[in-house]
């Protein structure tokens, strides 16, 4: 469990179905794993032209069945937001809709742009007025600055501006275009619903709406969607699959498929992969932290033979977590979210599969609950490599000094989490899991395929 | 009771006051006749910086106690809105917060600008964009594409840009700004409260929260307020004092003061006046729609020495009427905003006060009501002249369609309205209760002292 | 302003009324100033037997239309609850709904039983076991216990058990029952609602749904209302007319019709006599405690010839007053809702008239409000006698030891409400307004027509 | 997932420990998988008395940080409903309070007695009311209207009324009574917590709050918890361990301990013994129902040596399902709740564990869904036997007519069901997993270990 990764976003979008609103709203509960502060829906109607509505809070909190029963739109975007630092968050909830001179249009945005503080400054300069704190507004404010006269122009226009990481969903009145950008550095899937189409961050989600998949967007790709059906255009030369491999390691759902592996067999072969990296190690039972290292924990199991076991459960029912006066009250907040098995743990050497390791204060926590719960020894294997470098793509990885493995060595490592043994999938290994020349391993390697403009993140 | 006569919002704003984001949720409190669609409250302060919080509602129901408990700011504004056409309308809800390269401020907005329009057109053409679908925004717009160096030319230059109706207030970190079109349309005062000051569109706001009234924001004025106490500023040379009579005949709390003549005095005076316009008119009693025409109503009988008695009354727990499939049902939601009192009525010729009349159809209930419980004849005097042309100033009478007065003769209205008189107060003696060559009658006799430049409008 | 005088609650039933919990809801809304605390309404269906909803808070608030849509019921019950003291209130909100043996019936009460502490008393001794704090219950205890056979056998003989003032409506499956102690202290009265009927507790909500009024329900009268009609039976042999005569000065909404007499009618005439008692007084307006003293002062006005004016006005948008931690804050929120015309009182002779004086602490901040905006004097009249003797009959007047009247001579009450004169209505004058041998009054002489038997109250 | 299984509740209490209701509160929250539709905490503290808090809902949406701010109880019992059917539910809600004459107390119960009726009946007759239509208010009334005169004797006399299965919560002001009736069917056991003690129906509730668990409460023992300690009574002489068998199999959380055997042991011991029956039965992967099947599916894979996967996964976001108008969108709200990993399942042989059937739609379904993703066959193995007989102690399971082992054959099953195989656990292999003579297991079996009166439920 990664103590402090969050992702930005997910996004969902329709076109040509019959109460597409509803069924953005289920597309987007199935996303809901990627952003849980806020979520929205903007649906277009012919009579009732655009409609909006957005707000901080899960999907299933913020809409209400009435709010569908009315709602005639045929095409429809939608996203989900994670947690950002900060006040005046509402303003940051997307869609965002925009009513201009000759145009009216929605955007979704997942990714980070790396440049969005360049342009933003000029921008600003020249008398631009942001409404949102997030970069995702940048794209349309150069639309609307655009010298282009076709639409299809001044969206590729725009587009070769901005850098970074980014599935971007536009809905027009008659038209939504789905982007990605030029390295995939976010993925985001086509399918088919009845007569019409869905986009979404993951295709877990087409298995929620009974959508059925189509293709991946490509990277640099423009995909239009209109009543012509699926048109595809390019608004870079040289591009490059290098989807993140964090959807893999632990943001995705373990059902979606990206560029066509799935996400739990990818954790599977992880695991089995860690496994193999030493083998025999004298464990006497494989645990994984709950929920998204269970499956790397099950493909460890099977390639060191040693027995797969449950041994620490999440939850399901989300509490509250009251602030509370003193320590003792904290601390059963926390032991509300995560339990253990007691006679499973106990007198056994336990090999605890993580699937990564940021701040390592989560994994401090789980061996001290594991040992107090009578575990003789806990052996913490890493089913992804250390992570030493930032994330300027999307993900919440604040600064290097935050960052275990980029400033303690494995045993001081060892002797802060209060484990047995800590070891790392190679990032070789990690890379066989990939295509040749695939895939971005940004905050493992340092190497990062988009352009980065702020580099002081790191310091 | 001007049956859909609604006015554009309240403002109120408070500097270097203790607690000011609570004392302007009272002061907004006062200010919930002037826009019950939403609201909102910004406050600054040097540690948390800008807090806004803003939502559909009313003052009451948006806020909650918890909310002022940690806020700490001292300098704050906040907004009234009233309601709105037209869908995505929580996008105006105000104060708009801006937070552009070098300058951070909000602004709350009372009034209407005529040539919104044309900037917004222009500014759209050259890549701006707008949130809000209300014209308020466009002087942030302005501001941030001045040429000018200072913040005070700033302003200035561009309040030189916008005609029509306006009271302004901008909170920057360390200033507030109180702003009143040259025509003074909108009335805005000035109060005293403890060592700050605070601002509000009616000076009953200061009444409620304790605050000493000092003096009217001055047309073409704009009052600086910051630690040096208050300044004056003029971006206009050629002012005039043309508040709105509206303000005067429906908008405003009978407690205020405007030009330091207060509303339920004015009231009286009007009602005076009706009744001398036509001597020794043989009712039985004078009753005045309530609230708003009971000042008028009492003037009406002094004049007339016709015994004033109460005869409607207006619920004051305002339930929620559902959405009702019949007929009968439709009607008890109606019936539950206003009663009448059979035994005052019942055999008695019936003066009715009204403060104006717009549409008619509120009248044309209210008479059919008197009627239905026993009322011999209902003669219905109204204390205002015929509303004969839109409004361009930011109330919202839609257009000539749906003017009664403008589209009927006084027989027809009798015969609509199903009354058996009718009759209006003059102009002329409409313009007796004014300074000579002051307020503004523009929905009365066409005269519009701002430029307009809608001129579809009434069509 | 009766400052702590609340009525305990108001009743409204249906029988044989499509949409019946709807009628119901619109007849509570306009019942809503009788109690304020809680509401509930039980509806029966053959197809889905008995409902109930209920809760804390105002009709408005706790109803949504959705609680309507798809209630079928033709029979209903319904409750507004006035304050009460005391934690878990809760368990007190009616209707009160009884599942036996062999019958389901629910109960709404309004009035105060004076026996109900010991004859709960026994009951508990004997093991039974009540639900509420409230004597309402008590009826529901007594019937399941009656020796009769028959319904109407078992309902007389526990209303021969019980003292007190109450007005019971009972519904079971096929029957509802409206009741009225033999004294008449709490009202209740039929009306007609298409091809069924309405009971109330003020004919203004007959008004509101727009029910025709029948009769009153006489004292010591059971209403027996099913698919026959109505059925007329006496519980008692020996009734007297004795309303309430606080539901004329306080209670009641002016459009109501009490005993066929308006309780408009009778305050204006209370004023009239007021002001007869003391001829030429030289003040020079008149002006009412707002709402319920206004018709008083009209009253006060047309014998007095001295003018009537409003100078009082509350707030109708009723806001939080959130606790404060500083004393200006605090009394920003009193400030909030009661405002003073200043140009009305200033300088002048105030002839202040008040429905009631209680603890004269309201007296004493509307005094001191109009001194504070310039009344020259004030001199306070009421428009009743002085309150000396606690209530047993359902009116919230706690002990005498908050009663002014009974503790204070008229000159120490004008010392404590800080005013210039004070005089009372005497009590012939009060009971000129009644029919001979007719009204209870009992706060101000101390003659109670009712058994009580709790006598540790007036202590 | 046994598709209509619902168990009847979870209790907890605390004595002696600062800021009871919180802790209360996170032992609820724990105990949530109990009873999802209301909940309650009713706490005890000398100055403000008795305080009740309870509705519908799940424990962290009707619970606030502010309800235990300022709530001092030491002393509290708290309730988690489940479902039942019918209308008027919030009578049910607990804990119950009662204050009769000299007593106060509270009461919280988890169980079903069997004689509730003929109690009821009778009690009825003698003109007690009942207020909630449950069983569980029944003790309160037998203890006020015992004849014994100290409080243990009459709870002594009390129980030895009722028949069935329960763990009963009583909080007097001074005073904890744990109670389990003398089969022991529920689970009720005990905890120390600092200096005072906590009670729950499960141990995982000791694990989230902190408390460490002492012993179970014994069958047909009375715990009193006071000042002095824990006090044991009993009220019954022959009492037997016979916990429920579902608690094991489907009820209690993985981490509980029930009689000292942990369940998530238990299931994985179930799952071996099923896999034993059959030898060598040809499946290529072992997967479970999420989330009660998985240790049994675990206990299978290792038993068999087939691998056990994760093929289907709960979604963790309990979406709202709207009511939807058509089949296309009710299929989407039943998705969004389970999903397949197609790249798991796809060509397999799926050996599907699941902990019981009741009605079999839910197998039904989910061998649909699985064969629909590519399964070859799907292979149904059931850790417990068929469900012949239905539940009188307090599990939810309807009639003969809706268990599907009642009314067909193994091949009329596997037909409905639509799987390849299927086969349960033998009743002998679940006898294996109790101390011999002990376990409840009335509904694979008929025999009843507590006397049942309604024989009538099973037709």
């Amino acid at each position: 469990m990664g103590d402090v990764i969050k992702e930005k976003c997910g996004v969902f979008g329709c076109f040509n179905i019959e109460n597409a609103p509803l069924i953005n709203y289920y597309g987007l509960h199935a996303l809901q794993h990627r952003g849980q502060e806020g979520c929205g829906i903007l649906g277009y109607d012919k009579l009732e032209n655009f409609i909006l509505k957005k707000g901080m809070g899960l999907v299933s909190e913020k809409f209400k069945s009435t709010d569908f029963k009315n709602w005639k739109a045929k095409n429809s975007i939608g996203h989900v937001l994670y947690s950002t630092t900060g006040g005046s968050i509402e303003c940051n909830v997307q869609p965002f809709y925009f009513n201009i001179k000759d145009d009216k249009f929605g955007l979704v945005h997942n990714g980070n742009l790396t440049n969005a503080h360049i342009i933003k400054d000029k921008m600003e300069s020249e008398g631009s007025i942001f409404q949102a704190t997030s970069d995702s507004e940048i794209l349309a404010h150069l639309y609307t600055k655009s010298k282009e006269t076709q639409r299809l122009d001044k969206i590729k226009s725009s587009l070769n501006v901005i850098s970074g990481a980014f599935a971007f969903l536009l809905l027009f009145e008659d038209e939504l275009y789905a982007i990605r950008d030029r390295n995939g550095l976010r993925p985001l899937s086509i399918g088919k619903f009845n007569n019409g189409y869905v986009v979404a961050s993951e295709t877990y989600a087409f298995d929620v709406t009974g959508a059925t998949y189509i293709r991946d967007v490509n990277p640099g790709e423009i995909v239009k969607i209109s009543n012509k059906g699926l048109e595809s255009f390019y608004f870079s030369k040289n591009n490059f699959n290098n989807v993140c491999s964090m959807e893999y390691i632990y943001f995705s759902h373990p059902s979606s498929n990206i560029n066509n592996i799935n996400v739990h067999n990818f954790r599977v072969e992880s695991g089995k992969l860690l496994a193999a990296q030493e083998n025999n190690y004298p464990g006497d039972i494989v645990i994984g932290v709950p929920d998204s290292s269970t499956s790397s924990a099950l493909g460890y199991s099977k390639q060191s033979k040693l027995p797969f076991d449950i041994g620490l459960i999440k939850n399901k029912y989300s509490g509250r977590t009251f602030i509370q006066p003193t320590k003792e009250l904290r601390e059963i907040g926390v032991r509300n979210k995560l339990s253990v098995i007691k006679d499973v743990v106990k007198d056994k050497r336990v090999i605890l599969i993580d699937d990564s390791i940021v701040r390592g204060t989560t994994s401090k926590y789980i061996v001290k609950l594991l040992k107090n719960n009578g575990a003789k020894e806990v052996h913490v294997r890493v089913a992804s490599p250390p992570i030493k470098y930032p994330s300027y793509y999307g993900i919440d990885i604040s600064t290097y000094k935050e960052l275990i493995a980029a400033n303690m060595t494995i045993n001081q490592m060892i002797e802060y989490i209060g484990c047995d043994s800590l070891s790392f999938l190679s990032i070789d290994n990690l890379k066989k899991l990939f295509a040749p020349n695939q895939g971005c391993f940004d905050i493992f390697t340092g190497e990062y395929p988009a352009d980065i403009y702020d580099l002081n993140k790191g310091e």
